[in-house]
């Protein structure tokens, strides 16, 4: 905000910007709806209430106006487009400000990864705030493409639009006090620090508060929920592809604690950003489940930037920011027309307006798939007749931990679909180590060829599954030569494909291409046997060794209860 | 707070330092009372619950336990005794944390009179913050000791407990966005700028929000607080010996809005203080008028804390500084037992244990009176027939703006004590300028002597008032021989004095001392004939020009409603 231009407008001397009249304007500070006219002033609301001239009049008729929605956690990287395309999806639907966490791409790229982040988002209808990845690596029982220090993280943290450390998942770390984790918690002691703390309850709980991070986005239930409240902690309530939280926690917001509660929309995939759309999806579960719609919008406006102490937005009073989301019923919160700092951005679910591109360099988060295909070897010498196999669980990110018979060929092991077995391959794509994890898996449920992907949480190594070597071998070379996507191959054919040339993680296209090419691709994967909904996002956490029971890792397999590599084959 | 002692006990491992249990909880972020145990590692919370072992434990036997209570705003020099006796007198009420605006001693003593503040209350059980001072001098129409200006503030803005700046009274400055005030509010931008505007409304509230500050404590009646808390403000509701708003606005507080809404006790006198108390007072009356007592103690702590960004506290919550009262009854709250950072420091309304005695070099805040007395005149040549009179009304800081015909002997204008009629001057006491404002008052009564008082608001200078001019001479020249204090004289004879050596403000006695001094005083000066109950406070108002109507400043008489100097004299 510019107080040359503010002041005159605000105490009426010099007609306004624009003005829009006849609202009904949420107020989210004593959660009236107050019958005024809204006045802006350059970037800024100059003030709400009556006989404000201005350049620019629009009557919106009665209409409600709320300040614009505040995601308070994504992952953009989630839903597989660049910034400027996910501004172009969310916008419309009333998000003006997202706290993102580009933990995804910070595992490919590092720090070049946040800054293309931050680059690529500059100058948005959609403001983009950077909550630092705290976790990168996620362990060390995979091998990313960086590896995030304390030091690392300062040096980003007084860049413009970062705030400061996201999602703090290494709970041991902050409980015990462990190097590593308590540096970062020390070295951000003073800024917000989000937490992650899925089923973490009691002294454990407790300790982790006190620690530092001061938010949590994984509550399952309402006492969780209640719980960490209790403590101070300001609660996300998610509602992503993966993780649908909304409905269970909606009754324990109360008069009392709903300052402390705010959404967050973790990941969403392109399908779901298009049919049930962003943060008003979450507004619109929340109001029909009961809550107060004043309630619910605090809780994604105000409240979010409270937590995140952006005092420039969250309301619509005099100097602050002038986001605005018009829409008509209070009931089914539908963004008739989106402001963002006093633009007209987006009208009825659309882009209006010429949006700016931001010039971004984004050479170094381009061609991130390295492998010496000369070198990769997928064959497996059988050691034993019984073997770990990873059970994958329909809709859900955890696996089963099973042991299944080997079948062996000329003594290599070879996957053999009729009992839905098949092998799986992590590649390590960032540094050409050569080092590649091989296992089986269930669940997957392909008859013949092999899905591979760029995308493989949290490392973001190259994951293939397939029913012979000749097959996983041209999926994952696919992969390689497209810079980075996903692709469904049978024998020497690559069968479809989605490119994701940004890290391996995002695509360059609009959502709704992606969308497109999402859905063609999971149907060739269908053709080729998968029984799953959607079979790259089963193969895209089958190497995240956070996520019981069994997972695999460039380095090996991964017992995620015991905490330690297990070898693949059962004496 | 120090992780290394904290996650130990938090997590259960090692024993907590103390152990409060069986207590009933207040937990301000959710509105519950909470059965529960407290454990507290050095000085900080480490968990609420059960379960722990400690090395002391006491059973508070199913009393209530709430967080220590934080005054939003408080000039310690109007309790007229240091910070340290100041802390002995709120803290065994319940206070642990006030922020404090060294307003008063700016006046005299600028950058030392704040650094004297933050060094006196080094170490207490009180932890004080201070808030800049925002308008030192308060206009240039009176001569104080001092000139902050932006740079000032800014070189003190960084030291430890130094928060923002304080009551920015000078609305027209950034309404209008006038040089000396815009530049502070700039400086200040991202820090916490606390408001003052009492009465302002509409679009020049609106002007004044969006320049910076964001908090207010002038609010008089519902329909004010309303307008404010719609705008962002954060109220402190005040009752303080001079203002007594908390009945009138307690009805604007509402379960949606109170999340904004704090206290603030602004200026008490020893004896408010003895009699009435401190916040504890406050929350005694909140309740009594209706207020939820959790909310209200919300208010009186977790709000607070919030609006100044002080995350440590304001909170039973692990990782949050273990200041707590233990009390027994939710409907009159007086404090059993106060910790601060841990430690009893107060049982029973009295302080417990020993306290520490900051180590502070008070030679630059003593000895401030400094006059040229052999310069000194206080004689006035009549100049025509009728004059401009001060007209104090009783227990208000208001004047009225009188006419009043002159009573002259010799050709000089002289006291009618018969006529109420008394005359007044205001001596610059900082840096010998020799200015001398002279005039004539109404109301205080004295029929015989004078009354004299280096406390004169905002810029402290000498004001005498008196029925001859050898009364006031000695009255002012006995203020000066103790280097500040009030003194009542008659003829040559000083009759009573209350010394204030620190600033001239302050004195360095217990507050129970000087609560006894002052009854004395005022004492002899009702014998002297004065009829107000407290003459040395309207007296130290009558140099105040900017609260109407008519004041006199050492550079002359003032009115205020024209913000500009009037002759004495009436054609």
């Amino acid at each position: 905000m510019n107080l040359r231009s503010f002041l005159p407008v605000a105490r009426g001397d010099e007609p306004a910007d624009l003005v829009l009249r006849n609202g009904r304007v949420i107020n989210v500070f004593t959660g009236e709806i107050i019958r005024a006219d809204v006045a802006i002033a350059d970037d800024t609301i100059a003030g709400v209430g009556s006989g404000y001239e201005a350049r620019e009049e629009v009557d919106i008729g009665g209409r409600y106006v709320c300040p614009g929605l505040i995601d308070s956690h994504v992952h953009i990287e989630s839903s597989m487009v660049t910034p400027p395309q996910f501004a172009r999806v969310v916008v419309p639907r009333g998000t003006t400000t997202a706290v993102t966490d580009p933990h995804e791409i910070a595992n490919v790229a590092g720090v070049d990864g946040i800054r293309y982040m931050l680059d690529a988002s500059e100058g948005l209808p959609l403001t983009v705030y950077v909550n630092l990845p705290s976790c990168v690596p996620a362990t060390h029982m995979g091998t990313a493409g960086a590896e995030l220090a304390a030091d690392d993280l300062v040096a980003l943290a007084d860049l413009r639009r970062v705030i400061g450390l996201a999602e703090f998942m290494n709970v041991p770390g902050a409980v015990l006090g462990l190097p590593g984790a308590i540096e970062k918690l020390l070295a951000f002691q003073g800024r917000v620090i989000d937490g992650h703390a899925p089923a973490v309850s009691g002294k454990w709980l407790q300790a982790y508060v006190g620690a530092g991070p001061g938010s949590d986005h994984e509550c399952l239930t309402v006492d969780e929920m209640l719980e960490k409240l209790r403590l101070g902690m300001t609660i996300f309530i998610r509602e992503s592809t993966a993780a649908k939280n909304l409905r269970a926690l909606v009754p324990a917001v109360t008069p009392q604690n709903s300052r402390r509660c705010a959404f967050g929309t973790d990941d969403r995939h392109p399908a779901d950003l298009l049919d049930e759309g962003h943060l008003d999806h979450l507004v619109r579960m929340a109001i029909a489940e009961g809550l107060d719609p004043v309630t619910v919008i605090q809780m994604a406006t105000l409240n979010a930037a409270e937590w995140f102490r952006l005092r420039d937005r969250g309301a619509i009073a005099p100097g602050r920011r002038a986001d605005l989301v018009v829409f008509s019923d209070l009931k089914d919160f539908q963004a008739d027309m989106v402001y963002s700092g006093g633009i007209l951005v987006a009208q009825d679910g659309l882009p209006a307006g010429d949006w700016p591109v931001p010039a971004v360099d984004d050479s170094h988060v381009r061609d991130t798939v390295r492998v010496d295909w000369e070198q990769l070897d997928l064959t497996m010498q059988a050691r034993a007749e019984r073997m770990r196999v990873i059970g994958v669980v329909p809709d859900q990110v955890v696996t089963e931990h099973l042991i299944e018979p080997a079948t062996t060929v000329g003594g290599m092991a070879v996957a053999v679909p009729e009992r839905d077995l098949i092998k799986i391959a992590v590649i390590e794509r960032h540094n050409r180590t050569g080092r590649v994890g091989l296992g089986f898996v269930r669940g997957l449920g392909l008859e013949r060829g092999a899905l591979a992907g760029s995308v493989g949480h949290d490392a973001h190594n190259l994951t293939v599954a397939g029913c012979d070597d000749v097959s996983m071998m041209t999926a994952a070379r696919a992969v390689g030569e497209l810079g980075g996507g996903l692709v469904a191959a049978a024998g020497g054919e690559v069968l479809g494909s989605v490119l994701l040339p940004i890290a391996g993680l995002m695509s360059d296209q609009p959502v709704e291409t992606v969308r497109q090419q999402m859905e063609r691709l999971v149907t060739v994967a269908k053709d080729l046997g998968s029984t799953l909904h959607d079979p790259f996002m089963a193969l895209g956490f089958l190497a995240l060794e956070v996520i019981p029971a069994l997972k695999l890792t460039d380095q090996g397999l991964v017992d995620v209860e015991r905490f330690e590599f297990v070898p693949l084959w059962v004496e």
